[in-house]
């Protein structure tokens, strides 16, 4: 009998399979089992022909592979299934044996499944693994948390595995407590739903507002890719935009315009919420796909509303360099609003994260890697207690610089009516970030005047409230005790 | 000693002070108690003073001052205070006694405490109250929904005290099945978030693109409010930039420009992520709230980011009328969402929801009352199947003809560097609705380039799936069961 494997993977769809062939290939002895056993069959006379690969049929016979203590990494759909299979294996593990859930897990689900195996003895590691099957196989970007004592026994399995950056340093660290890992890679999710968004919405503008044919916008993203856009999604974005189909034309307008958002970007947008953080970038991305996919409303109103029926008239390549600014511009929203996000949460869940050691392990293997994520982290290093992306040298520099194409791009898609909600959200926000006075003076006296809700004045200290009986009919009661 | 009470309110801030003043001058004998005694006193020799109202000090007490079947309504603040008094109260009633929470509680507490309550026999009424403290006086709009058992014992009252729309009908009708009634007061007060919100922007754009005075400001307000915009939050804007301080400048300029969100708007936005509606406004008017509220960071950022130097040139008169009807026009899209949300919730939670019902309810009495909801009200009278409001006849007119004003504004406050986060939102979201073909064709492609998610094509039938091997490198493994 051969010798006893280093780690189990449980779940052998794609990403899982390639994670197992990534560990074999970095000399690792992977277990490999799925609960629909004809699975390991065909994996292992499939893409794990000729590997190390020990295929097991059984819980019971996965666990007496492993050596000790046992690592048991499940691949399988967040929710419900993550329990059952960790009901399922628990009691075949001793104490000091570590479960890994490598899926889209929520990170309440990983707070509360830390502390419970903790009570049985044993070791959880909530962990993301972003890079899609390609990550997966060739180096994801992986982000784990969980129990602290589990990380020294995996972390050899994992930085061998993960991508590399630039620097040679792996795209893999530890994030932090219980639910941190799971947190941070819901959030690269948001984020890499606002990356999405936003080449989308180029894409539109290029395509209805300029009349671009897809080779001419694939040649568009390839040169983009060479300057400060440079990252994976922009990079497919002109391989896709040139690829053809059968017949010759352009694979990607024949795909339909309907995308769903049931998971990592919905649970962004609700942290965000719940957190009171102004993430508005993302979630204008998970509408914009919320949108899409009521097609068929879309096409009944589409014979109703009206748009405007100007043309574009102005100087198209121009235009196109506004384009890439604008994009610039407002990834550095996005991603100032996905780290202010982080730092709420760090302080609600007490978790003491490291936003450089984040912005490293997104920087290669993961969907979001771009060299923007290497400026990220420089700005980190420069200040590792920034408040905002935004206010850092470089960047605030670059928004600065980059504001009035901007501008003309919102302002062009706006005349044309070509709708780009997640370029506008984030000027909006960027205007709103630097202003000293916002609209919400008018709130507070509106809050008052019909709730009585008090408001604080900027001539006295805050903290005193003030009621005013705005009507000479309302009463004197401020209202304690009932809020809107 | 007196008659028995026909209703007992207990909670004596300012709405359940106001409510049963409000009963009491409608002939109904109301119990008050509230948990500090020192209140109820307070209340009986102040502003009940020469009424009917009974005050109590002690739940037996109160109880045993009404009639059968007992209707006894909460008017504390929402959260854990509902469940305490509920488990205190209840003990001390009979079968068929009647608990109604008229505070701002969640929709799925009202759920769990319909059900939980009929357990024991009794029966939960969970409804919104809105119009504030004046509204609470003089005639709120309220919204009831939990065992339909109840309603026949609380409708008179109810009803009498309930603001009347200008036909005469009360702002108040059964809304559904156990959390129905907070559900709708919910999305009324999320609604009522962005009708703030859209108000604030065009008073930041008068005030700050044009250099209006508050008084003048005042006069437009006021002037709207002889128009389409004819409301009851136009109409207290225009008191509130017209309202001056002891030195006789205008109050309003000297309020702390933050606001809070801890509750209905927030929760809307969730509701709105979780059920996959597009309520793009009321995400914007929350997170704006948001961006409000860190003062200090904006101060900060005001200093190193810095704004178009641009003054507005053109004719300030018109603009001012391009406001209004780019008001005008995102309201429309606001309410539109919000019916959305409001249908979307009907099919999640199995209520038979009247929408024209629901606009005649908050026609009057409430916070967002307005000329405009009578419209909505035609337009559900009209097709009560209406999947959007904007594609309705008289809608899709106004749309129509406002958006060239509502294209001017934006262009010129994104020119100007003025943030108008809901009125742009709002745009984006028509020239999507109204777009027959949005570019998420390509986020498809791109998720099925890095994930192997799949994609439908626009020449095959909707549910067949393809999936394209787009580099030559990945797998042929489909992502069936790993969701990102």
């Amino acid at each position: 009998m051969s010798a006893l494997g280093d780690i189990a993977v449980v779940g052998l769809a794609v990403m899982g399979q390639n994670l197992i062939l990534n560990m074999n290939d970095h000399g690792f002895k992977v277990v490999a089992f799925n609960r629909t056993v004809s699975k390991v069959d065909d994996f292992l006379e499939g893409p794990a022909k000729g590997t190390n690969v020990i295929g097991v049929r059984s819980i019971e016979e996965m666990v007496k592979a492993l050596k000790k203590p046992r690592r048991v990494m499940l691949m399988v759909k967040a929710g419900g299934v993550v329990d059952e299979f960790i009901d399922a294996i628990a009691p075949h593990l001793e104490k000091g044996d570590i479960i890994i859930d490598g899926g889209n897990s929520n990170y309440d689900d990983s707070i509360r499944r830390t502390k419970s195996l903790a009570e049985k003895g044993l070791l959880f590691i909530g962990t993301g693994v972003s890079g899609g099957e390609e990550g997966a196989r060739r180096g994801p970007s992986i982000m784990p948390g969980g129990d602290p004592r589990a990380w020294p026994h995996v972390k050899e399995i994992f930085q061998a595995i993960a991508a590399k950056a630039p620097d040679g340093l792996p795209c893999c660290d530890w994030v932090g407590e219980d639910g941190a890992g799971h947190y941070v890679k819901m959030t690269h999710n948001g984020i890499e739903y606002g990356d999405m968004q936003l080449i989308c919405e180029a894409y539109q503008l290029m395509k209805e507002g300029l009349g671009m044919s897809a080779d001419e916008m694939s040649a568009v993203f390839a040169n983009w890719d060479e300057g400060d856009l440079d990252s994976y999604l922009i990079e497919i974005t002109s391989e896709i935009l040139g690829f053809k189909d059968d017949d010759g034309k352009a694979l990607v307008e024949k795909i339909l315009d309907t995308a769903g958002q049931k998971g990592t970007g919905k649970w962004t947008g609700i942290s965000s919420l719940n957190l009171g953080v102004p993430v508005t970038l993302i979630g204008e991305a998970v509408f914009a796909r919320c949108l899409s996919s009521i097609k068929d409303e879309r096409v009944q109103a589409s014979k109703i509303l009206t748009g405007p029926k100007g043309k574009f008239s102005g100087d198209k390549k121009a235009f196109v360099q506004d384009i890439e600014q604008a994009l610039l511009a407002s990834k550095i929203v996005s991603y100032a609003q996905g780290f202010m996000l982080l730092r709420e949460a760090a302080k609600e869940y007490k978790w003491n994260l490291n936003y450089g050691g984040i912005a490293t392990m997104w920087r290669g293997g993961c969907i979001i890697r771009s060299v923007f994520l290497g400026k990220i982290k420089e700005a980190f290093d420069r200040n590792p207690g920034l408040s905002s992306l935004m206010v850092d040298p470089y960047f605030s520099g670059v928004l600065n610089k980059c504001q009035a194409a901007w501008r003309r791009v919102i302002a062009t898609a706006v005349e044309l009516g070509v709708p780009v909600p997640a370029l506008t959200t984030a000027l909006c926000f960027f205007d709103g970030y630097r202003s000293e006075t916002l609209p919400h003076n008018l709130l507070q006296a509106q809050r008052d005047y019909f709730g009585a809700h008090s408001y604080e004045r900027i001539d006295k200290p805050r903290g005193e409230f003030f009621h005013t009986n705005w009507t000479g009919r309302g009463g004197k009661v401020a209202s304690s005790t009932y809020t809107v």
